[in-house]
């Protein structure tokens, strides 16, 4: 009798490895390239914090906290909800960055043909974690300005459709939907009764005033917020998240059989987190946002980006595939759109970067533009 | 309309807060409780490996590693591995934790409907992650003396059945299987062409010489080992995982949608974990072990375990539930059995304590034994 093959689930059909991770493969090869395609920032955690963490694990805990999060850690994120809101009092999840956040949030849930509306562009993890649970993203599209559209989610609905995520400020457009796009997109939510994940990951990188969030618009969001690119502490797995209590009740009970509890000495550092002034590193960015947006308006079609750190522009000769082949045999990293998109028309640039790597960066792009278009 | 309910996932109904989760919370209202609930060490974390972390969070290794986790590490954990069994040429997962790994292994291999032996009593993830996927765990009893019977495991084999979950030493029971056992069961997976998943979370703490391992046995087995217990680092979420290449590569696609990789600075300190001395601390724990048996054995029927830090006396009265609602009114935490089996006719103490600690539990548990039998 033939040995039986080695048992694969079904699920990892519907996903495959990241385009970002193939991009990174490619640039292995690379000697010195200009790596446009990190997100992440490139400044290091804030010295309080580090403090923190060392002081909790010379202090000895680095045992688990209970499922939800250390009582303290828990009490400084619902004061800073608190402050920033005027009023919070329901239950936090700490999670493992706002990703553990998600897979916890949809598999809590999305049952197997559930659909979830995502706005196209998107972040790569949303449509893989609904597809892997046997759910439906329905991606709705938000070319050319990448504005969200209350008419477009609103046709997109169905009597399957239970969840809205929105992503504000946005991977991989760099776009801040206004208070009046947020509300619109609300009331669709709201007359529909979904769920609405605000991945809220990049709140802090907002270049026009703060960001608008969906938080205290509706009674049904689920607001995930993290530390990993506030405080450059992607490596430390820090993320939280507030909502409904039944949802994130039901997430807690799944965090004691996946995640156990987010890393016990990090989570010390949230307090010291939460009251990091960022300004410096924000006005840095911003800065860095201009020097893109000017250096690539001339020869490209482009959005200018007012938050995150990411800017999305069309690829010339109409391929995003095409031409990110082209910008990585001239040394210059960048991710094609379809890794983030049902289209191939576009490439994200992540500009944290400093301001030498972003002019190199430039100058090629711009080189090719001239010639690829 | 009537507003439709919120999106709760069908899944949900296959778990419940564990068991533990509520005897920590009756705990929660008790004075001064003495604790043998607590399946973590009492010991810290050993120096050397809080330094190698402090040491990578103030050089700023706070980022990301590759998804697979940072390449020193994996190669510390390879030759850990050939050290140990001769011969190691395999991927390696860093994973966050033995948990991480059993929530990546799961989806990568379980379709609903699919079958996993699971010898009984059982670590109690088992069942709920199985279930979750839409899987069915089949339960194979080990009762009176949990030892592992090939038979027995035989027996339960149908043609949906893919996998067996081996966990030794073993929680709740303090098990170690013997090479010949684990042989056994190896042959039924064989002829099966089943996957064996070795949670080897304990390894280290083994009474009577090393523990038998599964993984030179065959080729199917997925090796899951974790830092957590070893180094007394439970908060740091730290494991790692070798086995088949392909589940391998399928958990680490699935691990960039889920864990993205476990807390950088912590990998760094997997070198010094995996070298580090721990003979003084299972030295103390074999020495608990032996009281706790000694302390048992007359009025309990119990079986002296040889490995983990968990004894499983049958309870006195037959209810492994009312046994323990009588122990914690008088003040001892220890959990029922029907946390970790289908059977309530046990329960589990967990003897990470203090010889103080430990011999009070055994005043109060004797008594009860003297009057509740």
């Amino acid at each position: 009798m033939a040995e039986p093959p080695l048992p694969l689930a079904d699920r990892m059909q519907c996903i495959d490895a990241s385009g970002i991770r193939k991009v990174f493969d490619l640039a292995a090869q690379l000697a010195d390239p200009v790596n446009l395609s990190i997100g992440q920032p490139d400044f290091d955690v804030p010295e309080a914090c580090k403090r923190q963490a060392i002081d909790a694990i010379l202090a000895g805990r680095n045992k688990y906290t209970v499922t939800q999060g250390d009582a303290a850690t828990r009490e400084a994120i619902a004061e800073s909800l608190r402050k920033e809101f005027g009023a919070f009092d329901g239950p936090v999840l700490v999670t493992s960055g706002v990703s553990g956040g998600l897979l916890l949030a949809f598999l809590a849930t999305l049952n197997p043909g559930d659909e979830v509306l995502v706005p196209d562009p998107y972040f790569v993890m949303y449509k893989h974690l609904v597809r892997l649970l046997g759910a439906r993203p329905v991606f709705v599209d938000t070319y050319p300005d990448f504005r969200l559209r209350a008419d477009r989610l609103e046709a997109a609905v169905t009597e399957r459709t239970r969840m809205l995520v929105l992503n504000s400020p946005a991977n991989p457009t760099g776009v801040v939907y206004t208070a009046e796009e947020l509300n619109a997109a609300i009331d669709v939510a709201r007359r529909h009764g979904l769920l609405v994940v605000s991945d809220e990951i990049y709140t802090a990188f907002s270049y026009e005033g703060p960001a608008a969030s969906a938080w205290p618009m509706y009674d049904r969001v689920l607001l995930l917020r993290g530390f990993s690119k506030t405080c450059a502490m992607t490596g430390w797995r820090l993320g939280y998240c507030v909502g409904p209590e039944p949802i994130v009740s039901a997430m807690t009970t799944l965090q004691q059989y996946t995640f156990v509890c987010a890393p016990s000495p990090f989570q010390a550092a949230i307090g010291v987190g939460l009251g990091t002034d960022v300004a410096d590193h924000i006005e840095t960015f911003r800065r860095r946002r201009d020097l893109i947006y000017e250096g690539l308006k001339e020869r490209f079609t482009v959005e200018k980006p007012s938050g995150a750190f990411y800017i999305f522009p069309e690829a010339p000769g109409g391929s995003g595939t095409a031409f990110v082949r082209k910008a990585i045999e001239a040394g210059v990293l960048v991710i094609p759109g379809n890794v983030f998109s049902e289209r191939d028309t576009h490439f994200r640039i992540a500009y944290a970067a400093d301001t030498g790597t972003i002019e190199r960066g430039l100058e090629v792009l711009n080189r090719l533009a001239a010639t690829h278009a």
